[in-house]
């Protein structure tokens, strides 16, 4: 591992030159989940029709969360995104709500942050609105699943053993 | 689990009504960590002396981000953070580096959120500076660990079996 | 009608020193409403389950306007809001959505503005959602209901003849 | 009316893909109005000369106002703005201030949202500057006048019987 | 000169504790100018009378720009401001225009950066009204002239030899 | 000195009309300094090993204010920067640390202010981080530097005489 691009020589951090890149159709595809207990889970199930929609407020926090990624991310491109699309899948297997989030661009750099970032406040959002009766719950296995498009073409994450 | 106080009896949703609540002195911890490869993390704990100072810019963001969590979290109330600090903790045996928030207010309600908002645009951040050679890095374990103040005292988490 | 405390002796524009104010309990309620076509309010009607539920993105989209209220107004005071909540009322006479929002606060100055750009962004997202099959939707009504708290006291909307 | 396409088959909240679409010429034209008491209308024309200058503030908040349009819409696409004009009309026959605003960009998708963002934020500012003294003000007939470009081409509001 | 408070132990940043401090009155001026063209003062210094108000403007500019202190210095803390007065003083001698800024605030810490922040802002939208036709217009001189309020009480700038 | 684009003919302020303008690729370069005591700037040089790295928090507060550059200049296109790059200059014979800022973009208007609002978010945020011990450090020479890219092609400052 030779370099971190976001230095330059001296170690100083700066928002690295994009300039010479064309402006190509990108996409990114990330995950993440929060466990949670079972009563929670079933709690979230039964939302929707009346009684609290607990997912659809999370979507759209993870939607205005991707716009908002170059806002938190020092280092980040402002982009303008031409798609953002986010999944649920309970998991009761595990206690948990997955949530994916897609977000596509045309720009000279990628949007791996934006799809991390929506599905990040996604899932903060989950753990704001349950926290009352469920203080202990926990967001993990958040990552990049698959990204297209760019110099470094297409990338999936390799299975685990 | 009775109800989920972010809904009204309808199940619109709402940001909680805490105006009958007193102005007390709350705080709360966060964690998290993120897993990357060992060559990562060697890289990461390298910085700072004229190298490139990963954990420095994440700790910036996480600031940061802790201060636009009502920005970020639909039912959030806005808040007048007194303390934000921010610790990484490089963690060889698993490959990872720990981050944790301490958050603290003088204000109706709790900054739960806020500490957890601080660790994920921070490891978020340290995503982003790493991505480039390291992208299958993976954020796990964000949860509260602890939080004190507000009518519902002191909290810790259980130590898990 | 003698002054306009938003300005000095010269005309100079400013934020209104309200340093010597106590910091008090204030309410206000605003409403307005967008009017569509009749199957464009249909559609809105049968939203939530499973269809698109518009009026629960709009409901988000008005809270969270509350709180950048200070944002995008020149010279609004940023406050700490201790509630929020939106109503919506179809109303099938005038084939239109009526929008309530009540903000609350303990602040030296009033709410508002808080509740009238609540009502205005969870009107505008209606607009945004329909507007691909009903371009000619029409905001209107936007007014102040009632306020409380504050040297000025109650005030409530005189009934119109 | 078939479907609202800010959401998917499941019903769940999306912003839209507009990845295929071509990025080409746009504009809108929207407009509201803001009555009032005839003093205060009598008052903002006073303005400017010395005595402040509340169409002045309004005409930023606006601009701004057009800016944020993203932020503040939660499925909006964010857009990089070629133009943003905005201007106001007293309408002594009303007793109100009429505003309209232009905005215009190079995108796959339009400005509408901005052009009625960008009045909305206007007329609230007017609102807030003028409260003091007359808390009745009314916001009304908030509505696309006019767009062009994109696939649906141009549109222009029909004359009311 | 021993220590900079917004570093640990370690040298780590951080938002300073403040809980223990109390929310006393608070207030600074700050102040700065640019320096232009005659031909450009000269031009300020007709506006207003419909000929496009610079200095209006830019009071907007710098009056918001206060209130977005805390989201771009940061280590500040999110204050409630309860008072923005922003001033423009036309210098010929020296072909510049002063701004000075006073801000107020009830709150466990200072407005200096505040007041600097709104100095700024204000100094750079006269820069960006009027780069046009003079782009070499310098800032200067941006500078805390007082405060008070506090633990370290008041504060004058000493006069300059 | 004959107009300035950002009034229309009756001095109304407007976001000036790029829609016929080509994206093109432009930069600028920005500068100014802050003038402290001799025992301040030798704090900040021992700054980075350990002890508080003054120019590592203000250089992300510049990157991250270049990205803020719409939001807080009225009349600014927002904008999609490709690259920003700060660096410090320690200048002890004038007691000083200087900044500049290189920001670049492929677009139809140029970066003249991002550069200049990454100068002086930066050198603001030096100001806060040392501001304790010597409030009062000034700020200073904050000017454009150099320019290049669109229809008025490369501008240098001249040298001063």
């Amino acid at each position: 591992m030779d370099d971190l691009t976001h230095f330059d020589d001296q170690g100083a951090a700066r928002m690295v030159d994009v300039g010479d890149k064309p402006s190509t159709r990108r996409g990114a595809l990330a995950e993440g989940r929060i466990r949670m207990r079972p009563a929670t889970l079933e709690r979230i199930r039964q939302g929707g029709a009346g009684k609290g929609d607990v997912l659809g407020v999370a979507r759209i926090a993870g939607i205005m969360g991707a716009k908002r990624t170059a806002d938190l991310i020092p280092l980040c491109h402002p982009l303008a995104l031409s798609r953002v699309e986010i999944a649920f899948t309970p998991d009761a297997e595990n206690s948990a709500v997955t949530c994916s989030a897609r977000v596509e661009t045309t720009a000279p750099t990628g949007v791996e942050m934006e799809a991390l970032c929506a599905v990040q406040v996604a899932l903060l959002t989950i753990y704001d609105m349950c926290k009352a009766s469920d203080r202990g719950m926990t967001i993990e296995q958040v990552r990049l699943v698959e990204k297209h498009g760019g110099r470094s073409g297409h990338w999936q994450r390799p299975v685990e053993a």
